[in-house]
C-alpha cells in the first residue's frame, strides 16, 4: 500500500457560523429546538438575522471544524467542501487554509451564496443552530478527487452531509475510493434530528461496512436506536460497527469495540463559554490519535483535550495550537 | 434646553474587524508596529490577509465600538459612520443596530468596499492593526444629520476620523452643532502615531474650546505633548482641556480636571485574552456615567468595569449586557 499523502481528509458541507448570544426566550419565540441543527431556506435565514443579536463571523461546518483541529494538531489533512466566490466564501477558504489544511475544491461561481450558519448561544454555553445550506447544496460526484481520497489515512464524513441532494452520491464515492485503496471510513451522526431524517441509511452504512468509525453523541446514539436506554444502544452499536466513539459532554465517553467498551474521562475544563464544535473537536484528536497508531484511550484523551479547549471560547475552531496544547499535557504526538 | 433624544451620538470610521491571533515574528517581518494602528492600501491589505492565520470577522471601529459600548450599558445612542452595502457593510449595519443602536447613514452603493481592520493579538494580549479605510473615507459633511447631533447630551468623535479625506470637516459640523444646541463634544486621541500625523490641529480642537472631554492613553498623552514624562504632560492636559480621562492600562486611569487630579482602579481581570476595544469600552462607561449625571469617580469606575469585560474575549464589543455587569457591580444605571 502507498504512503499516506494525508492522515485525515474530510468531507462536508462549507458553512460560516454567524455566532451571537442569546437568551432561552429568543429560541422558544422563534421555534428552534435547543441544541439541535434545523435546515433553513433563505427567507428563514433573513428572518433570523434580523432579529437576533450582534453577531460575530466564523468559519464552520462540523467536518470543516474536524479537519482543522486534525491540522492544528500538526498531522496533514484535505478538505473537500462546496463554497460560492463571495465574501464569506472567501473568508472560509482562507481560514481553511490558513490553518495548513489543503483545501482544493472548486467555489461555485453563480447559484446561491456561502452556507450559512445562525448559532445561537444561550447562558449556559448550549449552541442553537439554524443552517441555510446555500452554496453547500451544489456538492457533486465531480468535486471528489480520486487522488486525494486514495492518499488519505481515514476519509472522515459527516451525516450532515445526506441533507444536500448530491452530497451523498459524492459520500458514497468517497466512501468506496478509500475502502479500494485500503484506506479507513470515518462517519460522524452529526445530530439526532439527522439521524432522524436518515438513521435507514446510516444504519446500512454500518451495517454493509461502508464505514468503520462512527462518532456519536449519546442522543445521536439513542435517536439511532430509537431507545431512551444508553445500554440497549452501545450493546446495538457494538453488533453495527467494528469501531464508535460516543460522546456524553461532561461525562466523557465511551470507545465501543468488538473486544470492550472503554470509559475516557472528559479533560477539565475552567468555563463552558460555547459548546459549538465539542463533538467536532472531539473527533479531531481521536482521528489524529488513530492515524498516529496510539491506542484508542489516547485517542479519546486526545479528542476530549481538543473538545475542552474549543468549548471554552466562541466558535467552532481551535483558537490555540492542539499540537502545543497536547506537547504541554505530556502527549507526544 | 430641549430634553436629548440620545445620550451619547457617536461619529466614527464603521471597520469590520478581521481578527486572528499571531506570534510576534509575524508583526517584525510584516514592519508592523506593536500596540498601534497603521493604515493600509488594498494591495497591503490583501498581502497581509493571505499571510496571516484563520480569522474571524467582527465588528469593529473605535467610535462604534464605543456607541455599541454605550447601548449595552441601556443608555440611547446613535452612530454616524460610512459602510458600503456589501456584504460586511450589511454586517456591520446588522450587528450594531442589534444593540440598540439608532444607525441610519446611508451606505455607499458603489466605491471602494466596506473598511475592514486586520487586528493581529500576540500571545500577551496586545492587538497591533491594519486598516483599509475602504468605504469610510467617504463620510462627508451630507452624512451629519443636524437635528440628530443636536438632540445628542454627547457627540463623541474618534481622532481617526483626521484619517479620511472629508471626515475633519463632518467633525467640525458637529461639534459646531453640539455646541450650539448647549450639548458637549468629546474626542479621543485614538492611537500615539494618530496624534502624531494631526499633534496640532487636535491641541487646536482643545485650545479653542471645540471640544470639552478628551479621552488619552499614556502613550497618546506623551505623543501629544511630544514628552517622555507624564506628569508634564498631564500639567499641560489641564491648561488645555476643561475635562480629561487617561488611561494607563493595568494601573487604572486618572480623570484631569481643573479642580483636580483624581485616579481611579482597573477592574479586575482573569487573564487578558484581547486589547482591542480597552480604550473604546473605557470611553462608553465614562459617557454613560456622565450622561447620567454621576460623578467623575464613578464614570471611571463604569469605564473600568467595561474595559474588564471586553480584554477578556476576543473582540473589541461586548459579550454581555454591561447594564446588567454593572448593577450586579453595584451600581445604580
Amino acid at each position: 500500500m502507498p504512503a499516506t499523502q494525508y492522515d485525515v481528509l474530510g468531507i462536508g458541507n462549507a458553512i460560516v457560523d454567524v455566532i451571537a448570544r442569546t437568551e432561552d426566550d429568543f429560541l422558544v419565540k422563534h421555534g428552534m429546538n435547543k441544541g439541535t441543527m434545523a435546515l433553513i431556506d433563505e427567507p428563514r435565514a433573513e428572518a433570523i438575522y434580523a432579529s437576533m443579536g450582534p453577531a460575530m463571523e466564523i468559519s464552520g461546518g462540523s467536518g470543516a471544524n474536524t479537519i482543522a483541529g486534525v491540522a492544528s494538531f500538526g498531522a496533514r489533512a484535505a478538505f473537500i467542501g462546496k463554497v460560492k466566490n463571495d465574501t464569506l466564501g472567501k473568508a472560509f477558504t482562507h481560514d481553511i487554509r490558513a490553518t495548513g489544511v489543503t483545501f482544493a475544491t472548486p467555489p461555485a461561481s453563480d447559484g446561491p451564496s456561502t452556507a450559512r450558519c445562525y448559532v445561537l448561544v444561550t447562558p449556559d454555553g448550549e449552541r442553537t443552530m439554524n443552517t441555510y445550506l446555500g452554496a453547500a447544496q451544489n456538492l457533486t460526484l465531480a468535486d471528489i478527487n480520486e487522488g486525494d481520497v486514495a492518499a488519505a489515512g481515514i476519509t472522515y464524513l459527516e451525516g450532515y452531509l445526506w441533507d444536500p441532494p448530491h452530497a451523498k452520491e459524492a459520500f458514497r464515492k468517497a466512501a468506496t475510493i478509500a475502502h479500494g485503496a485500503g484506506r479507513k471510513v470515518a462517519l460522524t451522526l452529526s445530530d439526532a434530528f439527522c439521524v432522524g431524517r436518515y438513521r435507514d441509511e446510516f444504519l446500512n452504512l454500518m451495517r454493509t461496512g461502508a464505514v468503520d468509525l462512527i462518532f456519536a453523541n449519546e442522543s445521536e446514539l439513542k435517536s439511532l436506536y430509537e431507545t431512551a436506554d444508553f445500554d440497549t444502544a452501545v450493546t446495538a452499536l457494538r453488533n453495527d460497527v467494528k469501531l464508535a466513539v460516543v460522546t456524553r459532554s461532561e461525562k466523557g465517553c465511551v470507545v465501543v469495540s468488538r473486544e470492550s467498551n472503554e470509559v475516557v474521562k472528559a479533560a477539565p475544563i475552567d468555563k463552558l463559554v460555547d459548546a459549538t464544535g465539542a463533538g467536532d473537536l472531539f473527533a479531531a484528536g481521536f482521528l489524529v490519535g488513530l492515524a498516529r497508531d496510539q491506542d484508542h484511550r489516547t485517542a479519546a484523551q486526545l479528542g476530549a483535550l481538543a473538545a475542552a479547549e474549543v468549548i471554552q471560547h466562541l466558535g467552532a475552531r481551535p483558537e490555540t495550537s492542539l499540537k502545543a496544547l497536547a506537547q504541554d499535557n505530556g502527549f507526544t504526538i
